[in-house]
């Protein structure tokens, strides 16, 4: 168990250092940054890299809304769901202090949003709480059947971390813009102290919105898509 | 038959949502927005990542033109064509009409051609009828066969979707300019009833095009590509 | 045989088609346009799709140079590299055409370079006949490496077209500045013949230099990195 | 012996040529250019085409800091980690060597950085000492763990290039605002001595923090995360 809390420490330490390190030190870098396509592409490449490198020891979640949403498929046991919490915020906190400490090595560097999510006036551009909500569950809903899609008995081996990983640049491809993407609880608390933007105040909307759309995934693939329901009604952990 | 209606509905849903909705919300945000390039990937990743997830399931077509060429290859039942067809444009107005709620929770946002594609005066780079026609044909023909020919049994099992995913935003890449890229009629219906400039007077190029793309794609693998047309010829269904 | 050449001519069809599309139709687009990062992931895009797609057939070379170098690396038959030249070429020249069709759809459009390679003052960054001529052949001899050795038996089938098609991109990104990039005689006579600005006087280059090139990185391969050499040196096609 | 000497040799000329020719000749080229997301991917693939190519002859290493740390994870034999360093340094200098005479190719070209690494002064965007040798230190650390959780056993072969290269990729897209990012002490070397900066003067920083990081992944991997370090501390050579 400790070795998949650790794997889990070091999968979410890598996806908030490595995607929102992108965001804060390279995005807007000028002329030559990366803009939001690279912050996207940085962003699933840290589950992809992490999802091959340490998936296979605890299942690769690095995300609190993924870890809900599997145990609400019945792919992951309830009782584990808490030290995974815990594990996940506390390496978000531990990638958001690094990252601090190295993007204040640039002479006048103040953290602004710090690449924190938002709505309304924290959100890039400008889209409402209701636009935040609708797009955050949609987005992790969407994730959530590709993850439980791909890693099912019916996929080859060894492709899931591909999957997975583009799918979440496509999430930053398409939702940047309205709530700077979060689909992960763990990702948005951890840099959320760091802004100073008051983004503290709405993390809520990042814990609930991809909470609420991880469980309409789940029970969407479960009871619409998986093909082995009846199985898994019956067995419990069916693949 | 309901699983794979399922399946289609979500993921012509995630391509529409995903593909448009880059588009839409983050192609052209100032400075650090994801250009043309940023939703070819976008548009590619959505049938990547879900045929990964559903391809088992229904085959993953997420797309008319897609489904027609399959069963002029022999590959994909007559008899599902239709249902299928109207799995797939329901989830494409159900993701076009998504896309409106949240693309008009910014202030003063107005849909202009909302991601539609178009020619003439509805072409991005001022392209004629004939040059929509000519690139939308070739496009789809090459689309089916990229499709066709990396499910075929000579490939080793799992790569198809990143082929048949990487050829969408191939496609994409080259051909935005000129129609704004369809391919898929159902992308082209759900989001064209959104659109302010007319969009859905173009619509009929849309499925006649790509309709007839996929059947030229499709003849060209069974009769000069395919290394079993001898066996489909007589058994059917060949690989 | 036939259907060898088929493939041949359809997957460099798509290659010249897809790469010097992308440039031609999207590179330069206003404030959206996808720039040289995108030309180049499309030209690998090509490669890797229609080598899914056709690879099982003909090998997919799509390009005279590599049809060369798996030649001198015992990989390939001389006595098939006539008619492969043939339909490569043959397949660069109608997809030269068919975009020059197209691009002619847009008002006051007029070829110019119509992405055709050159050196000296017909290179996008100026660069010198030496530069081009140590450039061209610098990168087919490692895209021959890379061919080479991912399609050989120590890797697990299915990944070789990742690798080259990627290989191709890589390339791209290096020396679009310098020559355009051609590493691939078809592709840089499809269009030449297009160009207003004299790009078949610069042919030749394009021509020498992949050739030369390839046939250092088979020989490289065979002699310095292949482990299985002196079972190619007696049984001929080794893997 | 002298096969995989060749392999690595010719690994980390391409590394050096692709990575660092993209940021010479393309990154900056005027409204087309690629920028460091270009960049990022133009490293990325360079590992990934040449491990395919030639990471079965010599495990495709290409950087000093991976033979270390594969060292101390008991996956690599500390015999030879020397020849393997000396064939690494020799390809990055014939890299180097090779594009500076293209690059000079064009008329009035002067090498400025030459894309060599560094801090203060010599940094992008001005970062300081601390913050270079905390980010190098960090992101080499996070690429062994990918290197060795992707080639440990759980994963099915032939992924662990694409987690790799992908991986080099993303520390590009976060770091080259910070050091330019080398986490290779090989690819610092190679260029340092062309640069016109004073690049030398800072080149052990891009020696001591890879090698450090490397290092610290590696224990990481094998005291907190490797499922089979009981049987790797009795057998030596685990997985």
């Amino acid at each position: 168990m400790l070795r998949k809390l650790f794997a889990e420490f070091f999968g979410t330490f890598w996806l908030v250092f490595g995607g929102c390190g992108s965001a804060v030190l390279a995005a807007a870098y000028p002329e030559l940054g990366i803009g939001f396509a690279g912050v996207s592409l940085a962003f699933g490449l840290t589950v992809l890299t992490m999802a091959y490198a340490v998936g296979g020891i605890s299942g690769g979640h690095f995300n609190p809304a993924v870890s809900l949403g599997l145990a609400a498929a019945k792919r992951f046991s309830w009782g584990e769901l808490a030290p995974y919490w815990a594990a996940q915020l506390v390496g978000a906190f531990c990638a958001a202090g690094t990252l601090f400490l190295i993007a204040s090595g640039a002479d006048g560097w103040s953290p602004g949003g710090f690449a924190s999510n938002g709505f309304g006036d924290l959100s890039p551009g400008g889209y409402s709480m209701q636009a935040a909500l609708l797009i955050e569950i949609v987005l992790t809903a969407g994730f959530l059947i590709v993850i439980l899609g791909s890693t099912s008995a019916k996929v080859p081996g060894g492709f899931a971390p591909i999957a997975i990983g583009l799918a979440l640049t496509l999430i930053h491809l398409i939702s940047i813009p309205v709530t700077n993407t979060s689909v992960n609880p763990a990702r948005s608390t951890g840099v959320a102290f760091y802004a100073e933007t008051g983004a503290t105040g709405q993390l809520w909307l990042f814990w609930v919105a991809p909470l609420v759309g991880a469980a309409i995934g789940a029970l969407v693939w479960r009871y619409l898509l998986s093909p082995d329901e009846s199985l898994e009604g019956i067995g419990g952990e069916g693949e």
